[in-house]
């Protein structure tokens, strides 16, 4: 009837639900990763509901067609660019907050809701999402739950599976499961719930996902900004906040590069002699004097200027220079983002490496990141169109990578192993390991249809 | 060689690491709990390293002998009853702390180190272990591992599994695989950690632990104490702090018969008229302020009497009346005990459903537990040698189970499936989540070796 398995599984879908116009399918290719394979997919499904995504895999499923689940397409791994002959399926239409129930403290949502259109229904009922990944703004919480997204708030909140309780799945068969649970606690059966959070779309499809809420901060956030003569300075007094248990909301670092770049993007005026730039938040009872304590403890660190608000206004403003950071870099020229983490006592170690790397290569690297919990995300500036720029980028994306696992680090803290890192993957985890990981995947998508060669290398 | 497949396997090791004395094996054939299948194991295996335990897998697996870990045989759901012909593995020579890293803020221990010797090593650190299972004093952090052990810290501090950064597992073929980090964050690869955790020792067998700790609490807790003349009162004012979010770390209720059980066993003395206590507790910087809040709200509630106190040693004596409230229902007679949660605001239906149950099968029921999560723990007193006593209390358990299913609730809050559940698990979980337990087991134990008849049923 057809010729090609892709028309096979989805011809006779109405256009509204699958398009192989190649001006819309380019718009769906990849994310937002740099040097990860790239290819133009076969087609685009945008399913309205669960019983769509249970129909489309099934098809995928029944003519051998792989899947690449795409939310919000803001990923930094390459976990949504979709192979050769594969289907994007995206959630832009499963995008509905079903329940907010405030005495249980808890959200159910499709995958495809903005996260901080959560956060803000969560805000009305005087409860609070936490999970605030750097794309807040634009990216799901189904694609935050596929890759167990993290940002500024895992310092004392945690990240996105944190506040998981349960998920819809479809699996790549069809089959649709419930996982987890609506009460506080429960035990019943396997941990299914976490073994989907952070699979990339590689065990299944997210459908549905209930989160936990917390009540509303009690206070406003206290803010301290410190900023340092030079980074080692700096990382050394971040090193001592988080190795020191200090009850901060965040403990967010930004280096020369990173602060020079926002100033260039926002001329918000910074001091061009400043090395690196620390920023820390408390939000509970205690919060002045936790903010007071380490405006002494900067200053004795060195810092040449500390700043406290109360003021949330300012707050956000310093905020923005630090969500600015990576929009900033990326006006600088080609960029290549890492995201490592490493022991907290690290850091500083971290930092003195990258400025090595740097220097040997004669690049620029901006670093940035959450300095509380050691996951800092050096970023390579270069020009794509120099072979030999882009060649030495590479070089030093991969030694800082390496360099992280030296330290007794990791080398994906919140971006996920997508398809930027598959190779990486076997220098973290040992071959037992790896294998376990395969036998897992191979149990859920026994065909392999599922975002194939996203987390584990395709075979 | 040997005629059975039990001295084929372990025959020739020596007798400290195998034994099948008979004497010393029936010490070891089950848990706690009431109820569940019992048998004789066939052995009872000691491994004083992780070498000693791949070497037992690989031996088992060779040979299709059934393998059952042990910690402290604490357990309340029949996980670590043995099956006929199967072999015990203790892990009491397991039981070194290998390392406290205060900078980092985490341990490694192996799985039979007992809980509260973890929780006072950390202490001396100036750190924190959360989790405070009620075994605390004799059960093992394998075991709390292998359950996802809660406790009465849950409503703050969450459960075993959340504070668990990386695992050693043997494997049923006895590969050795590490999962997890030392990280803060890291999400390389799917989360095999949180499988594995509250697995029961059917998916492999846990041979090292990466705890995080954290820093110990800035304050002494502020611990409140009230008592109420009916039920629903105190099930009213704990569902509405629990609802509030209000900043406890302990939120515990205990009722007349449990009151009275434990008034028996300890001369503490209680209003006999007293129909249900509810403790709480809060430890941050806030809790005067939070303790005086629940006061009021108590008196609001109803409440007979409201005790607040800042002393430890009193808190440390009203917290041994909680402890003490097993211990105390077991003296009363044979005893089934449940281990059901619900939405924090369903505890008053789940409080007077068991009531109705109690009067409606003629028998004593305590009811204890952890208010602030919903996670009740029932507890049916009946007389083992009268089969229609029997059968009452196993009506009455099923009763209570299947309330908390009609809540919205589950049929475990932390004290596992084990065996004791397994044919409720279906009730719990549709047949497509059933049988993607039942795929995760077969894939990383095709044989089935591994505490066969746990979590799942056997085949």
């Amino acid at each position: 009837m057809y010729d090609d398995p892709i028309a096979a599984a989805f011809g006779d879908l109405a256009a509204d639900l699958f398009t192989t116009d190649p001006d819309l399918v380019a718009g769906f290719a990849h994310d937002e990763s740099r040097l990860t394979e790239r290819a133009l997919p076969a087609g685009v499904l945008s399913p309205r509901s669960t019983h769509d995504v249970a129909d489309m895999a099934r098809r995928a499923h029944a003519h051998g067609v792989p899947l690449v689940a795409r939310g919000a397409g803001s990923g930094l791994s390459g976990a949504a660019n979709a192979p050769a002959g594969s289907v994007v399926l995206r959630t832009h239409r499963l995008a509905a907050i079903l329940e907010v129930d405030a005495a249980e403290r808890l959200a159910v949502v499709q995958p495809g809701v903005v996260t901080a259109d959560l956060r803000a229904v969560a805000r009305e009922a005087g409860l609070f999402y936490p999970p605030d990944p750097g794309s807040v703004a634009i990216s799901t919480v189904g694609g935050n739950v596929a890759t167990d997204a993290g940002g500024m708030c895992c310092v004392k909140y945690g990240v996105t599976g944190d506040y998981v309780l349960g998920l819809e799945v479809v699996l790549a068969d069809g089959t649709v499961v419930r996982t987890g649970r609506r009460t506080a606690k429960g035990v019943a059966g396997y941990d299914l719930t976490s073994l989907f959070v952070g699979s990339e779309g590689t065990l299944g499809i997210i459908t549905e996902i209930t989160v936990r809420l917390l009540p509303a901060p009690a206070a406003a956030a206290q803010t301290l900004v410190a900023t340092f003569p030079d980074l080692a300075s700096a990382g050394r007094v971040v090193a001592a906040i988080a190795a020191s248990g200090t009850a901060v909301s965040m403990l967010e670092i930004m280096d020369r590069v990173t602060l020079r770049a926002v100033d260039a993007r926002t001329g918000m005026g910074f001091d061009p002699d400043t090395a690196a730039m620390v920023l820390a938040q408390a939000d509970d009872q205690a919060a002045a004097t936790t903010v007071a304590a380490l405006a002494l403890l900067c200053a004795d660190g060195g810092a040449t200027d500390v700043a406290t608000s109360e003021d949330p206004d300012e707050a956000e403003l310093l905020l923005e220079a630090r969500r600015q950071a990576l929009p900033a870099l990326e006006a600088l020229g080609d960029w290549l983002l890492d995201d490592v983490c490493v022991p907290r006592t690290r850091i500083v170690d971290l930092l003195e490496g990258v400025e090595a790397i740097a220097a040997a290569a004669s690049l620029t690297i901006g670093v940035f990141g959450h300095a509380g919990d050691g996951n800092m995300h050096p970023t390579v500036i270069y020009d794509q169109s120099d072979p030999a720029s882009r060649a030495a980028a590479s070089r030093a994306f991969d030694a800082i990578t390496r360099l992280a696992l030296d330290l007794g680090g990791t080398i994906t803290g919140e971006h996920g192993v997508g398809r930027l890192k598959t190779s990486w993957l076997a220098h973290e985890l040992d071959p037992a390991a790896l294998a376990l990981q395969r036998r897992i995947k191979d149990a859920l998508d026994p065909t392999g249809i599922l975002n194939p060669g996203a987390v584990l290398a395709a075979d």
